[in-house]
């Protein structure tokens, strides 16, 4: 018999890859951190000898979820900003709170509190955007868990960094310092077209080219933008991002609720990704993107939470549900998105779109074993007619009761294990204080 | 000092009624199943000698949820009708599936396991709409939660009742047996407009007026609807309903996706009430009821999750964060509908629409004491900067630590005191096992 380090075995097993599939009683064998093999939990005990054997016998497994856009520490904002448009949003409070408070110290215990959040959710992979990325990495660097990190880049001066050369400098530092590391990947984040000059978005393309980086943006966040690019470029954003030479497979283009038919074709022809992020889109009053029409020309759609300040969780699974009733019922029409597509937009469509494709999002022998698993067997998920569609459309985040990656068991029944949560969890209740202490100052603090 | 049987102490106590009102460390105090106070922690220890104090120090304790619509019973289709629009929905598959097994049997089970989710989402009252309203009714008293029972009326005959003068006979009948009862209410339930003739409607109209109680009905769900209605009747459904004497405060007008301005001139004149399902809408394609419009034309709007057929659970508080989103994004923008307006129509405005207004939906001295306790201290909700916005935006159902209904507690710290869960859902996986052997057989059954 081979030997395997773990054999988790569950009642279903949905790989992703191949698309559609849903294997019964199955098991997923795991050794050196990878996927060795897929394949019914009677082989599979039969052909393994397993140092460790976890069973879910009314669960289903998954590859973990990849939350390809969020700003993590921001969770310490969640609830602080509420009921304005995003202008007024990024304008009144959450600038101003940022620009007094966000330190290195901030971004660690706000990243910390979303990682516990995350892994909860069986997210095992995130694409962060934030000031002091180094801070971010060293995070999740001590939580085992898998992240791209943004190298944020922006022209307004901050304490991380006073130029954009600096910002993108910094970013070059950060990413020799994490080259070959299995978990921790790098991307370029120029924050939007707006905050980004001509210049600046050159300079990164010539290294996103050279390094083979992905360059993650908020794009076409809403009409506003569109308008003012159109007033100060003469151009539409994505079609200025065109010309400087960035509309390319590595352009992941976050949020996209303003698409004109041109803006679908520039999509489809270069290969960029598109990051769905509903929640915070509809909250903020921005649009809805237009996930179907996307699909149906070939571009991949992958999907994100945004940061907490504006969804007000990090719950991958309910931004796939809200994904999916957008489409029945704004964008497309019922059966246009079906339960199988939004699991891997979660999923391996949000590992390609951050380079990742060949890493994780899906069971297939040679990837890492980045896995969560959802116990189905609870009033509001039961009966299961098909788990893929209890999973996406009536099970909640919280009964993900186990998440590993590369292997190693990150949430073990409910509880993490290298994770202190309860002192997480009181140092964001002294940013907490902090911050509302702020009250009342913000509109001072504004420009 | 005064005796009373229970105090329940929180971090929050959000009593809903006075408007915006947020608690820090206060009590509420329940003798004989009522509120008899509201009042700081301290001070209730001092005032009251209690034979229970339960303590809840992280957590939020509100009145308990009340889902103003739904079909109990379809958690057992729960899953099985997926991808369709409304029309297809109904006759090529829930219809076809309910004709074949709808008994008393099928709708004891389901709305058992209706009853388990709904009280591990802190709601502690809904009113359903299903055949077999008897057995409703029964399954409800032995949980000893809290329903107004839909007396369902349409012209198709079941097996239930042949005609609709049996359906309401057998309603009148129903509604006799428990009269006076303090836990189950009834309310007339004509299925819409389109499957009740106008003597029908004429009748439960007179009916209605004579024994107070409300008539609650699907309304201007789909824009078909509203077409066939014109082309059968000359008339919009709701001027139809309106000609015959039905527009009253009496009027439970549910879904309300398709409503042009002369729909709210009748909304707001007649004192009718609107019950918003955004999922169920959604997800049939149905459309988006323009609740920020009809709040500002003073027209009562409560929250309701229709069946799990199209849902897919019985969630309340994810429902109120939908109505939310949809009001910021799509139809009306951000703070038009606050996180308080959104509790207020998940409780106190539920209650409202279904009579039931001075006795439950807020916490005040007299009513009864139906309430429900969430912990916030957790890495998805956590910090609260608001605790109100963390309930509607943050927290999940499954932060539902304890409900109770008038003073009972049904739910204590995770435990369903009166339902035994785990045969609860293995009768359940029983029904799925004979539903799917029906697979494939639908198109057939169709008409």
């Amino acid at each position: 018999m081979d030997s395997v380090d773990t054999l988790v075995t569950a009642r279903w097993v949905v790989p992703v890859e191949p698309a559609g599939s849903v294997l019964e009683d199955h098991a997923v064998a795991v050794r050196g951190g990878r996927v060795v093999a897929v394949l019914p939990a009677h082989v599979a005990r039969a052909r393994y000898e397993a140092a460790e054997i976890i069973e879910r016998p009314d669960h289903v497994l998954l590859p973990g979820l990849v939350n390809a856009h969020t700003h993590a520490a921001m969770v310490l904002l969640r609830g602080r900003a509420e009921n304005l448009p995003l202008g007024r949003w990024l304008r009144s409070t959450v600038w101003p709170l940022e620009r007094r408070w966000v330190d290195p110290e901030y971004v660690r215990d706000g990243t910390a509190l979303a990682i516990a959040e995350m892994l909860r959710a069986g997210i095992t992979c995130f694409a962060d955007m934030h000031l002091w990325p180094d801070v971010v990495a060293q995070t999740v660097a001590a939580s085992h868990m898998r992240a791209s990190i943004g190298l944020v880049v922006t022209e307004s001066a901050t304490r991380w960094a006073a130029t954009a050369d600096e910002y993108i400098d910094r970013g070059m530092h950060l990413r020799d310092e994490y080259k070959g590391d299995p978990l921790i990947g790098m991307h370029f984040a120029p924050h939007a077209p707006y905050s980004t000059s001509d210049a600046t978005l050159t300079r990164i393309r010539r290294l996103a080219d050279e390094l083979d980086l992905p360059v993650a943006m908020h794009l076409h966040e809403t009409a506003y933008e569109v308008e003012q690019s159109l007033l100060a470029h003469g151009r539409r954003p994505l079609a200025r991002l065109a010309q400087l030479g960035l509309a390319s497979p590595q352009l992941v283009a976050i949020h996209m609720t303003q698409v004109a038919p041109e803006d679908i074709d520039t999509l489809a022809e270069c290969g960029a990704s598109v990051v769905h992020c509903p929640e915070s889109n509809l909250k903020l009053g921005a649009g809805v993107c237009p996930v179907a029409r996307l699909l149906g020309r070939g571009v991949r759609v992958a999907l994100g939470t945004d940061g907490a300040a504006s969804n007000n969780d990090l719950d991958l699974l309910a931004e796939a549900r809200i994904a999916g009733l957008l489409s029945s019922g704004i964008a497309a029409t019922p059966g246009d998105l079906v339960a199988a597509d939004l699991l891997r937009m979660a999923t391996l469509e949000g590992a390609r779109t951050l380079g990742l494709g060949e890493v994780t999002g899906s069971l297939e022998p040679g990837k890492w074993a980045d896995l969560c698993c959802i116990d189905l067997h609870a009033a509001r998920s039961w009966p299961v007619h098909d788990p893929v569609t209890a999973v996406v459309y009536a099970a909640s985040a919280q009964q993900v009761t186990d998440t590993w990656v590369a292997g190693r068991q990150l949430l073990a029944q409910g509880h993490l294990r290298y994770i202190d949560e309860s002192a997480v969890l009181e140092r964001a209740e002294a940013w907490r204080e902090r911050l509302d202490a702020t009250a009342g100052e913000e509109a001072a603090a504004d420009e």
